[in-house]
């Protein structure tokens, strides 16, 4: 018996992203979307961060930076964000395409000259450049694999939002 | 006793910092910081993210957009990090200054349509905008405490790449 017998083609749930296509085809402005983010600073450079009903997930600095070391930074948490979003965007479209996928994984990586983070400079505080080298196994010819690729990169929401200026307000009430 | 007493300000370990920034002067090499995230794909619209020696963090779409609705989802994660990365911003930028935070947080929103994500449009599949309000309790001056906010803005790695256009290059192995 093989896995495709036993679930869906990559385990996704292609039924519900169909619905939510033909609704959005019915009434585009279902495909409005809001989400959000609350954070909660806990004391030194640590604070967590609380997603709908989920249990809040904790943030951290290293050592070095001045922190507790006790999680993830606030940069890779946004390279893990872009993995994730990668991630999804090659099960969707694989999925769609019929291609099956055996194993995937993403490495990002990127880097940041802290000079502004520290106040030593003005200017460009974020990631200079940001790179992703994906590994993706499946019995798909390697046309199809490239095309899904290209589709991926297409329609990534966290991959367009790092790329584009996206207008970032921050309030202080 | 007092808080300050028994703890550093705001429980940021400003010698770390101060000897990072000491660092950086001497040396400006020092600055540049390269920093990773490793991700693999779970099944479905599901993954997890490894960073350093962390346990990982799972990802996963909502039920409606066809996941399992496990953990928040990357556009999530973007906020979240978005919002940790503020959190440093002020607890650094308060604590050079000497202003006593006790109590930060931070609410974040970003719309996304969904068209491009789902292959019905091309075009920019991100965050059309991203929001994000700041409650700050103090007993510092409001002018003190919007300088300190003025220099969060300015000095913000997460913020600056979401509000700039970076360089995002995914290569297929």
């Amino acid at each position: 018996m093989t896995v495709e017998v036993q679930h869906p083609l990559n385990n996704v749930d292609i039924a519900a992203v169909g619905a939510l296509v033909t609704a959005i085809q019915e009434d585009p402005a279902k495909a409005h979307t809001t989400w959000a983010a609350h954070v909660t600073w806990t004391g030194g450079f640590g604070s967590e961060a609380k997603v709908r009903a989920f249990a809040p997930v904790p943030s951290d600095e290293p050592t070095a930076l001045g922190g507790g070391d006790s999680a993830p930074n606030p940069v890779e948490q946004l390279l893990s964000a872009l993995g994730n979003c990668l991630a999804v965007g090659y099960a969707a479209n694989a999925t769609v395409a019929g291609i099956r996928l055996d194993r995937l994984t993403i490495d990002l990586k990127g880097d940041i000259d802290l000079h502004v983070f520290l106040g030593l400079r003005e200017g460009h505080a974020g990631f200079d450049t940001i790179t992703a080298t994906v590994r993706l196994d499946s019995p798909a010819p390697r046309a199809d694999v490239e095309a899904l690729h290209a589709k991926v990169i297409a329609s990534s929401p966290v991959g367009h939002t790092l790329g584009a200026a996206v207008p970032v307000r921050v309030d202080l009430a």
